[in-house]
C-alpha cells in the first residue's frame, strides 16, 4: 500500500489524478499504474485497470486468481467490476469512495447511478433489436471449441 | 445497433466473446469494439470500453458528451462505470444483463456485489493506512493548475 499512495502522490506533480494501484502476487508486485484519465485521454485509464492490465500482460492471463490489489482508494463501479472479471482474491484500499467525492471526483455518484432502474438514471438506457441480438449469444452457446472467461 | 450485433457475432468466429458495441457522433461511429479478454488476455476489453477508448483516442478527448453507446448486450458494472466517466449521453442496448448470465457471463453476479457491504462480497475488501493516503488527496486539492476529469 505504501508503494500505491507513493504512486499516487508522485502522480498528481506528473499532472494526473491522485490514485495509485499495484498488483501483488506472491509478494511481489507484477503491475502498478496511477491515474492516467487526462494525461493519455482515456477515461478508462484508472491507476486499478492499468495494475490489471499490465499484471495480467506479465503473467500472460485474463484471471488474477490468487492475487491480491492495493489501491491508494477504494475502487469505482469500474474499477470494481475490472477486479470482479479478473477474479483477484482481495482488495486493500485506503482513502473511500466518500473522501473521492469530497475532492470531486463521481465515485459515489456513479455508485448511487448503479442502483437506480434505468428510467431513473441521468444517462438514458434504451433496449432496442434484442431479438437480433440474440444470434451473437446462440453462435457463443453452439460454439464447441469456446475459451470462456 | 445492426453494426454493433454484426460485430458480436463475427465476434464468436474469430474466437472472442459475443459482444459489440460502437459509439456514435452525429451519426457517424467514431468507435467500435468486440470483446476480446481471451484473445488479449486483459479481463477489461469489453466491447464498450474498446469502442469508447477508440472513440476518445480518434476525438484527443477523455470525454464523449454529446456521443451515444450501442452494445449488443446491457453494459456490465466496469462498462457502466466507464460510461459514466466517459459522460456519454445516451445508452442503446440489446441483449439484457440476464440474458448474458444465461450463457455462463457474470454479469448480474457483479452487479449484486456492488450492492452488498464490504463485509459480505465474495472478494475481501480490506482499508488500511487512510491517513498516510490522504497526502495524495491534499497534493490534488492544493495543485492551482491541476486538470480535472
Amino acid at each position: 500500500m505504501a508503494r500505491a499512495i507513493q504512486l499516487s502522490v508522485d502522480n498528481v506533480r506528473m499532472g494526473g489524478g491522485p490514485f495509485g494501484a499495484v498488483v501483488v502476487k506472491d509478494g511481489s508486485i507484477i503491475g502498478e499504474g496511477a491515474n492516467q484519465v487526462s494525461t493519455l485521454n482515456d477515461p478508462t485509464a484508472h491507476a486499478e485497470m492499468l495494475a490489471i492490465r499490465r499484471a495480467c500482460l506479465k503473467l500472460g492471463a485474463f484471471d488474477l486468481e490468487g492475487c491480491e490489489i492495493y489501491s491508494s482508494c477504494e475502487p469505482c463501479p469500474m474499477c470494481l467490476g475490472a477486479i470482479y472479471w479478473a477474479r483477484l482474491s482481495c482488495v486493500y484500499f485506503a482513502n473511500t469512495a466518500a473522501d473521492a467525492a469530497a475532492i470531486g471526483f463521481d465515485d459515489v455518484f456513479i455508485y448511487r447511478e448503479l442502483e437506480q432502474p434505468f428510467e431513473r438514471r441521468k444517462i438514458p438506457m434504451v433496449q432496442i433489436m434484442r431479438d437480433q441480438a440474440a444470434e451473437g449469444f446462440r453462435a457463443w452457446k453452439d460454439k464447441p471449441d469456446k475459451v470462456s472467461y
